[in-house]
């Protein structure tokens, strides 16, 4: 049992941290305010070019992808707090091209696309050319359970013929953004998982209408923003299909693994963005002649946070620890875990630093509404709570129904 | 000991909730949308005026104030549920011209007012023809801690000289709003609840200079808005001093009982309204062949919020009986009670018709997030929970400390 | 709405106070010294008779029997507050006859006995000469689901013939205790609801047999105890039928509305209890120079115990009133409502009153131990939380299903 | 970064976990038998002598001493997973010779006693011959506050006169208990953490009287239980002092780390132990036509649990990593974390599935009430819980206090 980080990532930490300091939070209030020079948010603040350019100057990019051909070669429990400290500013996932769902789609292409696939997407984006999103979700039925899934994806000759509604397609609004991955349902026959097709479809296809950008606790998130999308007889060659007709569980199964455990490690920098934010202000503003770090119940909610945030973040080690070990399967439990505690722990940790602040904690002096609103998303997408629990009672009471000889429980 | 309302108390529920059924709740949509045709945000969206119009005609008009001269003449446990109703609807309150802080405002009038400030400030607030705001919270200092105010109003000769920054003075975008109350500090000298003073100040008077509208979870609540406010050498006439100067905190007292309970019967009715939505969600949306009422806790999580609205709702009401008996002096420690608990409640029961909805939950297709930001601030305003929580204690504590012998808890 | 207890209940509550404050909370010391005295502990301490003939000639008796004939007439809202009173002190409901299950039994018995039952069994009851059990739970099932109920009552010519197994029969082993009313299962054909009866057993019924004495958190209780008791081929008069065959469900809907809101009322009284000591401790004791009362998060704690009381007592009360007004069908969803929300309150202030104490609190120097398991097991007895609260989302959603045009939720 | 035990440790788990199943769960009953065998409870029900002898012939025998010439040499992070196991039953602790107090104190005597000490107390403690007990906390003040203490231990020529009234010395009552510890002010003018001395007390010297046993939730733990013991005019030699006068508070503090650790791990195997019972019984038992783990929110309960108990396991393992690594003094905030964490973890896992169990849940046919009262009071002993918040809290702070650059936080 050790719980130091191995040389190398701990080298890595040093340098993004190094990183952080000297660029990025510096330049966080420079993007918004290009962001806000108003007449045109969907497009990208020139700083994030230029910091993107530092960062692959500086060898932090890509350093998610555990292909040593693509990326950092890291293990997840490697990269584990390299995401965690990018987690702490909602600028800083893109600048190391780190940034969900890209990261995502990335992940498949290298492990599922063929060679044209690779040659034509993956490598924009492994050189955050381009961005790409992914749907999945729909607006229709609860996305939690995937067999309610609607859009379909059929194959007609050599063509694949899309069509559906999806939602919450983050990063569609980006004007880099030049394909999607789609998922919908080829065959409808076939056993419970091998029924779905996972399909690149370039945005400009025939067919593809961003219907509307969601707002999110109000805001679009530009410039990548969350989109409602709807494909009517959209058609793509057969070739545009990854890994083969039916294969779109066993992808989705495997892309959402790393990715959770990505989307906590985040959620962990998140909280600890918000513990800081809270501690400074404990220390620095007085009421009733003392700090209010010295006053009432402050004490015990700053320790409450600190024991939530390190216990958070230790069962995130763990689970990215055992996906490197016995795999995604074998690190169900734990994935699912992170699923539900780091989103909530986040969500609890930035409340309470709003509450230390007072008003100036719902304005945007501070940065804590944007985090709340991204950790409570996080409670939502990837599977609710909800769902991860279920499945968690599910695998711990496995052995017990075994060894009682039940069928299951 | 009785539960029913009084008898005409209930036929007002009556008329405001068929008045709230039949115009209200349609008009929602109307006035996001009017609102929403983007150029001119700050600008009162028709259907308001129409609303208020069809209101006053049918009596339901300034029904929060007790004196029957100018309002309804009802008791604060008469007014209650009628403010819990229109707690239901973000754009109801207005409509019968009983939302805050203009409703504080003409209380104050009425009590304190001379006759000439009632004449040409608290007329047109009757009737709705201008609005207000309410200058009392610091940004440089913790506002839960009153003497930490550093406003000043200080008298010269006839007049009073005006200077300090005040911030969430709501309602001073809105396009009516004539007038500003401002509390300062006029004698540091005097005894401790006998230094402030509120005054009234024109919008358009010399020095007054809205520096920013703030946004709450990056939203700016058009018409309305909350403003950041900078007071320079203001100078106003001395007759403008409300209950002349040194009553400032008297007032303030006085002011903020019926205040909050307003505020937190309107957190009931936000709590309702998501429960509503979160209950017809559950029964509505299917996963895993079955409603999502019948999956796992949920029926847990909608049984928890009723027992908890209920008992917030008791609890307010018995704070609002109190005021009505004892007077807002014996009530305070129910007072600081249903400040705590109502806003709570509110905000856990919208987090969880949130989870219910999944990603609609968080984007503008249901009013979720509007009323989780409504609710989260009030945990803020009017006093911090901490600070509530502390005054609660110490009122529990001494009957204690008085039967053992001792000073003070 | 008022919230002012009746002239008559506020008469009785300055009378019962005096009492308990002259007579019983002097006399709780007494009691265990007397029950401790070893070698015969299941016997009725000595200064028990004292109080209880003290009480009755005060007029402190049968306080809770809403049938003036034989009690004090009052009705539940104005019995509430007189049982929580009762609740303050473990020996206190016995000593005005107000003391689970024999209430519950008397209730029983006046309502649906008939002349010669209540002559036998009603009448020495009333006067607290005997005492009497329950005996409805069975160990081998889960009692919460009724319909699991194992035990049998078969009419045999004019006798009933009673077999199965109870268990947590409170007060069975009290020497004074006569005879146990008895629910099994008559005939498995008729309507669910019609299916049980309820049975008078005299306990020296050849075939009863106390199996043995269950402890509570390893205490007996003596000299009431809870046992586990078989019944094997126990015959006993039809007469003994209460209500006749096949009424048994009735009955039991009938005598667990009232039930509930006399435990839960005495819930409330545990929590004022353990907030009493914990108040008075928290002045008392020192550390680092304070009062435990002015560190830390012990103010919040104070507030929280103080604002749940008081929300559970205003909701039990509430409870207690649609009872009167609405009938026990009518008050479904309130009366579950208490039963989940006072013994929970009562758990929680109890175990922080325990923590105030430090390693005083977990000994016998004060009686929180005691408090606490009589709280902690409400929350099992009479429907455990989960059976309440799945009934309290039953009975919110339905109107909503109404509304919806669904059958049911 | 490496969640996997050393092989030396697994070596380990897996004998400690086989002797377990082969003999000490098997012995728990026997164990209560003969301990109920009445008439003599504090004496050593002979069954654990036996399996005493059979894990020291086994090699499992003072495992938690990590110096190799008298305990296994195992690292902090290398016994956790075998103090874990051994808290699963309340027996096991003293049949490796693993229990409080007597590790704690065989830790001192091995690290600050004398030759002569440790031959005539440390020896005999070691191979399991005698029991000891601690003195340090005291009944008349909060014993949180270290600086309250008030038992004196004064040289006298080349004697210690000891005076002063400690309580909860837990083993004391055990009839081989020989010796206790005990602690008191020796010099007040001297600085802070240098007034107090530990001194070895024979138990029969004269002026040492256990003035009676305390009840543990109304239980008195036979045979050791837990004494509060008045020293009058107690002498003994100055020899007996551990480490000369004055080094009593540098001792308490190395004696506290690993001792918490060791609580802590423990408390782990309690939850564990109730996890287990939970899920077997949700799995056994029906109402409703299902499985109780199939009923509402019962797998969110089971999940919950599940996630608390991981999280609590991880965060003592890096607590324990850490004493090893950086010393006590560097883990502070991690023991101060699991000294909060895993009671509090401990004692809601075991109320749950208290509640799962219904009735049978809160008697003794489980031991889940035996595990509760253990659980609840680790939220007291060795620094309530409190205590442990403000000390994260201060240490959290300390950091942005000093980049701050302000004194203290």
């Amino acid at each position: 049992m050790n719980f130091e980080h191995s040389a190398r990532a701990r080298e890595f930490i040093e340098r993004l941290n190094a990183f952080m300091a000297e660029h990025v939070y510096p330049a966080e209030a420079v993007y918004a305010a290009q962001l806000d020079r108003g007449d045109r948010p969907w497009r990208v603040p020139p700083v994030m070019e230029e910091l993107k350019g530092r960062a692959r100057a500086a060898g932090l990019w890509n350093l998610f992808l555990p292909e040593p051909e693509h990326g950092a070669g890291l293990s997840n429990v490697e990269y584990a707090p390299l995401a965690e400290i990018m987690g702490r500013s909602p600028i800083a996932p893109e600048v190391f091209n780190c940034n969900a769902p890209d990261t995502g789609n990335m992940e498949v292409l290298v492990k599922y696309g063929s060679a044209a696939q690779k040659e034509r997407w993956l490598l924009p984006l492994l050189e955050g050319r381009i961005r790409s999103a992914f749907c999945m979700t729909e607006p229709e039925v609860a996305s939690s359970d995937a067999t309610n899934m609607r859009a379909t994806a059929v194959v007609d000759g050599d063509e694949m013929v899309l069509n559906g509604r999806k939602w919450w397609s983050t990063g569609i609004g980006h004007p880099d953004c030049r394909f999607v991955i789609f998922m919908g349902l080829t065959d409808p026959q076939a056993p419970k998982h091998q029924r779905h097709s996972m399909v690149i479809v370039p945005l400009d296809t025939p067919g593809v209408v961003i219907e509307r950008m969601l707002p999110v606790f109000g805001a679009l998130h530009p410039p990548h923003g969350h989109g409602e999308v709807s494909f009517t007889d959209v058609r793509v060659p057969v070739s545009n299909v990854i890994a083969g007709p039916g294969r779109g569980f066993e992808i989705a199964q495997g892309r959402l693994g790393p990715g959770r455990i990505h989307h906590c490690m985040r959620a962990i920098g998140v909280a600890e963005r918000a513990f800081d934010l809270m501690c400074e202000r404990s220390l620095t503003r007085t009421a009733f002649g003392k700090p209010l770090a010295a006053l009432g119940g402050n004490g015990d909610i700053i320790a409450n946070a600190r024991m939530a945030i390190d216990q958070a973040r230790l069962l995130t080690l763990k689970a990215a620890w055992m996906m490197d070990t016995v795999g995604v399967k074998g690190a169900m439990s734990e994935i699912s875990q992170i699923k539900v505690v780091a989103p909530s722990v986040a969500q609890m940790v930035v409340d309470q630093a709003i509450q230390m602040h007072g008003g100036a904690g719902v304005s945007d002096d501070v940065p804590l509404t944007e985090l709340f609103a991204n950790a409570r998303v996080l409670r939502i997408a990837d599977g609710p709570d909800e769902v991860h629990r279920a499945s968690i009672a599910k695998l711990a009471l496995k052995p017990y129904a075994a060894r009682l000889g039940l069928g299951k429980g």
